[in-house]
Parts: C-alpha cells; sequence; structure tokens
C-alpha cells in the first residue's frame, strides 16, 4: 500500500483572516496522510508575495497515521509562525510519499466558510 | 467506457462535526461512480493521528451506478462507526476502476457549509 | 493551444436541493471550456443510485468559447431534466478535448454556500 | 526545485457577483507559486459564452515568490476589466512552470461563502 502519494505538494492560496467566532478561530490546516510503513518527516515553506519565504517548519507523520497540520499552529526552527492577514503559498516536502489535502476555515463573516482542494 | 477511474483514492482531511441543524445533520460523503458492466466491491479503512486505523468498512457501487457512502452511517464489520469530533483521513480501495469524490456538510455554525473535492 | 483538456470527464457527486432563497436557487453546473478552434459536442449522462442512468443530454461549446451548463435547465432528447433531491452522478464525454468543472449552489439553508473542483 | 507545475493552468468556472458586504466585494483571484530561480511572465485570457475573449492580461511571479491575481482588478493591456455577472473561463500560460490554484469570494449572499480548486 506504500508509495501511493508523492514527495512534493504546492497550495498556490493561503489566507488566514485574523478572526474568531465563538468557538472557532480562522485557520488553515494541510492534512497528510502516511500509508507507508516507516514514518514520513515533512518540511514545510511558506512563500509571499513581496518577501523572502519562511523556510524550516517541521513535521512528521507516523507509519499509518494522518497529521492535521494547523498553519496557524506550527512554528520554525526560529519560534517563527505564519502571519495572518497576509496571501502566501505553501511548499510541502515529504521524505517518503504521502498524500495532502488544504483546507481553509474562515468565521471573519462571522459565519462559517469551508473550502478544499487535494494539493498539486 | 470501462476503466475510467482508479483503484485506490486517498481523502486526508476528513472530520465530521457532532452537530445538526433543522433537517441537517453535518456529515462526509464518498460518492463513488462505476462505469463498468460489473459490481465494484469497495473497501474504506479510516486514519487517524493517535490510534489505529479502523479497517473493514464494506460497500459496493453496482454497474452503471453512484453510490454516495455516507461516512457518518457506514459500518465495519465489527459494528465500529467513524467517531466525530476526531480528525481522519479516508482510504478507498476497489476490486475495478471506479472514480471517487469526498463532501463535507458542516452544520455547526449553524448556517450549512459545504466543500468537495476530488479524491486522489 | 487546442488538445488542451480531455474528452472524458467525471463527477461522483451530483446532488441538487429543490430550494429558493431570494434570486437564487440551488444548481449545479458542469463548465466547459473550448480552447480548439472547432465546436466541441459535448454529451451528459446522470448516474443514479437506485435507477437507470438517464442518457442523451447533448450540448455544445463553440470555437474558443465556454459553455457552464446547467444540469437544473439542461433537458435531454426526450425532455426529461435531471431530479432535484437525488445523489446522482455525472459523465461528461466531447468529441474534442475540452475541460470541465463542477459547482453546486446551495441555497437550501437559506444562507447560500458554494462548492467546486475540477471534474476528474 | 524549479519544474515543479506546468505552463498552462484552465479554470472553467468563473463568475464573480457585483456585489459587496461590509469589508468584502465578491471577487475571483488565480493564485501563482513560482519556485523558480527566475521570473516568471504570465498571461491570461478571459473566455465567454457568447462573445469574443478578452486577451492580454499580463502579470509576472517573482522568484520564491507568489502573486495572488484578483481577476476584479487586473487590466489588459487595453486597460480592459473582466466584466461582473457573466459566466466566463480563465486560460493561464506562463513562460516557465507554475503552480496555480483558483478561488472565489462571494458575498451577494450577503453572508461569505468561499470555493476552491488547484487549476486543470
Amino acid at each position: 500500500m506504500s508509495n501511493l502519494g508523492k514527495t512534493e505538494w504546492v497550495i498556490p492560496d493561503g489566507f488566514m483572516s485574523d478572526t474568531e467566532s465563538g468557538n472557532y478561530v480562522s485557520h488553515e490546516a494541510i492534512c497528510v496522510l502516511n500509508l507507508n510503513d516507516e514514518c514520513a518527516e515533512v518540511e514545510l515553506e511558506i512563500y509571499f508575495e513581496d518577501r523572502d519565504p519562511i523556510l524550516g517548519f517541521v513535521a512528521s507523520c507516523s507509519p499509518k497515521r494522518c497529521n492535521h497540520i494547523r498553519i496557524d499552529k506550527i512554528e520554525n526552527k526560529n519560534g517563527v509562525k505564519t502571519p495572518h492577514e497576509v496571501p502566501y503559498a505553501i511548499y510541502v516536502k515529504s521524505n517518503i510519499p504521502v498524500v495532502c489535502q488544504h483546507s481553509r476555515m474562515d468565521v471573519s463573516d462571522p459565519k462559517m466558510t469551508l473550502m478544499t482542494t487535494i494539493a498539486y
């Protein structure tokens, strides 16, 4: 069942509103599924329109497990987080094949809306 | 017209809110189309972040038919259902090529929102 | 620029609520883009969970034009339309390569929600 | 890391409501990520159901940068913009490989709803 997936994934449309409503906070997630028998080491890079990318976001996904990586929560090696209210793009690299999906929850309205797509 | 599709499909972002609103309940569905002349035997596996997967969800899709498999309703061989309020991922295996799409209805807001993507 | 696209497309998750709200009616659309220099003849088939498919929905897409085919409006050769409140799937066949995207507007809530995906 | 992506992308389902609500305006965006070491020159073409396409929308995406191209804001060489309340489709051509995603925000309801998909 292994080798289903790819080692590189891209999401060009990233954006997190800096809002909350009730129990919800606006956020994005990169959801990873690892069907292999070994752990997947995943690295994320965040790209911007007018500044250098933020590199070095590290996560892992155990064998036969998924990981819903919250973009609003993860910090890179230097403790830097992804900013809100700024357009960005996400590049995901894994050492073994995984499958990646991207989803956004936006509660700025304040009625919640969702959008999702399998990453490229 | 047969052989359009694949035998393996993956959805990394699964999540069902444990809410209802009016006539609606929050749920997810794996929608399968079988364009072959024989029945498709479909098996689903649900993967989690911190526990072993739940295997052995079995469904079928008759020839020239679709099947909107409700993740909140289907039970595996042991009568186990997919839990609510927990992130998961879905792996679909069919004995013959089919096409799979995943959709979520979330009414926790309580205004309904939908999201969908062709599975990977 | 021609030959960008495919001649067969599939959408497994079709469903139209039988509702309207203000100026909106719940509906689905298959959006086709034809980048060729000749007209695309497009045929749609609607598949169901428990009955025979409805065949023979015919549309065309002129060269260098798009066509947002409304599933709630198109009739097949026998004057039959796609039913509401029933799960279905859509198969699209074109005589030349086109690109297809599927979108749903649901106003049953009655707050509008949208979902979309490039077809498979 | 370069060569991840493609030079041609298509979105068949374009539509912008001519509405605003609070701080929001209904709009669409083509989000581009350029992982190459050189600048990507991007050209957009807008196709319609019943009239000639509008050509010559030009944008660029710097190396290691993303660009969320707002369809409601970009003008072509002749100062023409994409019309509202009209179905259209988008064709994107880049001189080097990039990755494209399409998203719509609709606030006509006036509750905001979002939809997205990786382009074809």
